[in-house]
């Protein structure tokens, strides 16, 4: 951590920030620049609030040097996890494609586009029971119902199970019938759910916020960790930004960069960012081409009835075709 | 709401539309235009999920007449709600100046603090025993003991008492001891959250997302009424932007179209905002010029010990100088 | 168009506006709903003034229906636009590689740099003379001796050039020296520049401005087009958003959206996008994989000397890895 | 500045880097951190591009200690620069109010709101004769001729005139006739019209770039000053947020901000940030409130004739109510 003090700040005030950080377990050393004077500290810096030294008045900014996430980072941990989900291995240069409609809506629904999509070649079934809706009028899922409909689809197909936990009340009725807990966007900080899903072993799919940073991404994948569960699998889901002609702009930099600094897998969701289905085939190829672990992917037999999200999901058909353009993809890299 | 269809759409497919929307209980009004044919809905179109009208491939785009809120709305309720807490009124005019420390640190601490803010004139007491911070490794509040400082401040002070309530594990004992429920921004779409505020009857402050668009923080605030909860106060805290200089874009422009478009009571938080001490007093001024019905504050005695948030915390000075000007501003509107 | 009034409008200024949309040359049919009357317009809407429409106060929203642009619109011109250079030809399914240093610096350095990329396969050259720099203390570029040293480059590899044109002022003498005319980011919406761009025949590379919507960037194109010139090549760079981890955020998902709303061509630069050279190489494939007509890559043989942008420029074998890369993706769609 | 090598960086790397920044004159410290080598810059760095030490690949950031503005930073300037046109004065404390139509459209139009603005006590007056329009099919403004007019309006009212230069080619016409040379946000970074107006010792208005951070603003800036033109007057207009309830997102905290970092006038224009009538005298207020230096404010006698953005030109009695209200907010700080 580097703290940049105002010009003209008296020796006396410097001598006791200096102080301070030493009695926070810091070494300090000064530089005197042209203007500013630099206190650059050396030692374990995550642990100091840098609002708590900007306080001072005589402070002009803090810089961090480290990154804040320490479980999360590679350079800790230089190896890809790789996480186990039944016969399915997620990171480490494995593609995964998980889905399924966006909301469970019917034994008949779910089953049938179930059958489909492991025909086509998915991994794994997505499917909400408890959905978060912007609306209170709209379609709240299916609860424990829905959650008993995945169970038989497994059972039927084989298929490992991805839905979403939405509270601390429902996360352990979630947990009996999951494979993958998904923790949504709205979600991401909710401190509360993080350190509960931290608190057992089952894989996390935790999707990144609608305007988290990828520092405060990895930060709440640092909070799961630090509880004692290292099966996050990070989701890159669109981020929102001015543009209203797709309903988010889906970050690949994200895929790249977060490979560099984390050792976590990362899939992608071009459903949600795109909210639009024409779009979610090339961008698909676009994921597995940046080198994501996975997609997941929206599919619903008859989409102009879905209950939810209808316009990003894909027809049967138009699935298949995307499971043959991700494998090509795939093949080629 | 208004469905556009794509050029050269088969009629069937235009009448199999026009028979689903009558279905749900629209009236529908073609209009065919140089390029487009437009299908136009007359009804209650609220329930009506225009994710699902999307899907159809031959729809161009759909857009929206209604606003998606309606308890919320000043439509259907001209008048301004005005919250009662104890002697304080929130909304219709009155301007409410809660203050406190970021974080319930101590019993001097807060003590302290209560003392000073209530002397300068505040209203109400805020300060956090249940903190969300985006590190792990970061004072996460003093929990219950917290709540009992607070409750302690409030029978010295006599001033409400406004803390945030982070989950439903909790929700419980934070309502046994505080005036207002405070929601975070992290918190905005924590809907089991929303609903768990709107099955009680107390004052709800609900803070703005970082990333939520005006109509998403107005739904929230519907989530909470639509369980019969009338007493919503709303808070601008500032939105995420590109600008770095700055922690968050404080968003005063929210302040008078909330007001045209609900009636609900609004207050701004200028600390939080800006994360910079210096900046919240001018801040405050303009929130009260431009309409806010109140203001909450930091306020620290010794912001360079603060435990979160120092940076952004005024010394006692600092706030009385900050009453004064806000005092004159609302004055001479 | 579709115009929302305000519940409780007169019938006479809904006459009033009726007539006056009348006398602009559309028809207008009326809907009457539940809170809201509706006015649907038939005929040419782009060129109403929406702006001009909502200051009347009864209205309440104006709803657009039809896109604006028209020339640039896949509406009225179905099949793609194949922009032909020399030998080469963009759009249409082809996939061109632009590669080159940001700046032009020397001319052991372009010679260097041009036969560097020529020979891992690039189609064409880039090459700035003329810079824009956020800071006036930044190398502003060589002038009009870059452009000679382009030709040179050019005459010995026999690649075509790429340099941005900057101003009105050094307009035509850029014009005589290179076969594309780029127009930066920064100047998307420098309106007096596309209109001088629009009266000659050349091809134009228009950059996608920082903050600039799908929409407004296909207006550029639309100024560009109006004025005659069809040969418009668009091209995504990125643009800006609350992340700070990597400089622009590369909005991949305008590729396939530009796709259906336009004939015209469209190429991605990762370089500026990133401003990192560790993530060109995966977001050049997931360009290609997305289904971009081409890149445009800096490359520099010493990038920590280069005098511009070093941090974005990738060393000649990385080049060469990237164009490995790039056409195992290509032939695999 | 601040350069932190990644972990296990060879000494050699080190020393390279050492001598490089040496040469180029200044002073280096290192600094051996945990697992970072941290090399603290002393001199004048502004001139240093952070991209070339960044294109090194054993460097893992580059920190910036020094703000990249010099003539335009209050720490070599603490006085405010205070603009001089004709009797009035821009800075230092004075409130000014430039109002206006939004383009001059005809001699009656711009007499009659001229005279308007002029009784209700605005100092200036504004009228685009060049208009930077989103559509080439738009209004482009009347060129001389608005000129023409804008200068009898002057000779009737005596109040200076404010009018926008939008290219190099117009530049001398536009300087001929106004008091005020505006340079529009899409224009902010238009560096060779920057350094035209620099050239020149005209008051010049720059205009916050829809997207531009303040640092990039005061840049801006910084290129006018270093041509020799000190006379800048800075505008906030709003940003570009992901809001779509209002047009843009005014950013009043710019104001408190940019009185910290520069000695430069800073005005609100409060009607191209919002779009929406309704909104402009709250945020006058507020703008007044928060310290600004002025208004720049659209006002139109027939806002739904007005040729552009009628929807937020203010009526004759709103504007004279918008004065009333920010003279007593100025009064009362």
């Amino acid at each position: 951590m580097v703290i940049v003090m105002k010009p003209q700040t008296p020796e006396t005030e410097m001598e006791r920030i200096k102080r301070k950080m030493e009695s926070l377990g810091c070494q300090v050393q000064l530089t005197q620049g042209e203007n500013h004077c630099i206190l650059g500290l050396i030692g374990d810096t995550r642990k100091i609030d840098p609002s708590q030294i900007q306080a001072n008045e005589h402070v002009e900014k803090v810089l961090r040097v480290q990154y804040p996430f320490k479980l999360a980072s590679r350079m800790f941990h230089p190896d890809d996890t790789v996480v186990t989900v039944g016969e399915h291995r997620i990171g480490g240069g494995n593609v995964v494609v998980i889905a399924g409609p966006c909301a469970v809506e019917s034994e008949e629904q779910l089953m049938t586009i179930a059958r489909i999509v492991k025909d086509y070649g998915a991994h794994m079934l997505r499917g909400g029971a408890y959905k978060p809706r912007t609306s209170p009028y709209s379609f709240q899922g299916m609860g424990e119902d829905g959650l008993k409909l995945l169970k038989k689809a497994k059972e039927e197909t084989g298929m490992p199970i991805v839905t979403e936990v939405m509270c601390l009340d429902t996360f352990d009725v979630v947990a009996e019938y999951t494979d993958i807990l998904q923790i949504g966007a709205r979600n991401m900080q909710n401190f509360a759910l993080l350190k509960k899903a931290g608190k057992c072993q089952m894989p996390v799919l935790l999707k990144r916020g609608l305007s988290a940073t990828i520092e405060e991404f990895l930060m709440s994948a640092e909070y799961i960790m630090s509880e004692g569960n290292p099966n996050v699998i990070l989701c890159e889901r669109g981020i929102r930004t001015f543009e209203t002609y797709t309903r988010n702009t889906l970050d690949l930099s994200a895929v790249p960069l977060i490979k560099e600094l984390s050792h976590l897998p990362i899939i992608v969701d071009p459903s949600h960012a795109t909210g639009k289905w024409s779009m979610v085939e090339p961008l698909s190829r676009a994921a597995i081409a940046v080198g994501a672990d996975g997609l997941i992917i929206e599919v619903h037999h008859q989409p102009e009835l879905a209950l939810s999200d209808g316009a990003q999901s894909l027809k049967p058909e138009k699935f298949g075709k995307l499971m043959h353009a991700v494998q090509k993809i795939s093949a080629s890299i």
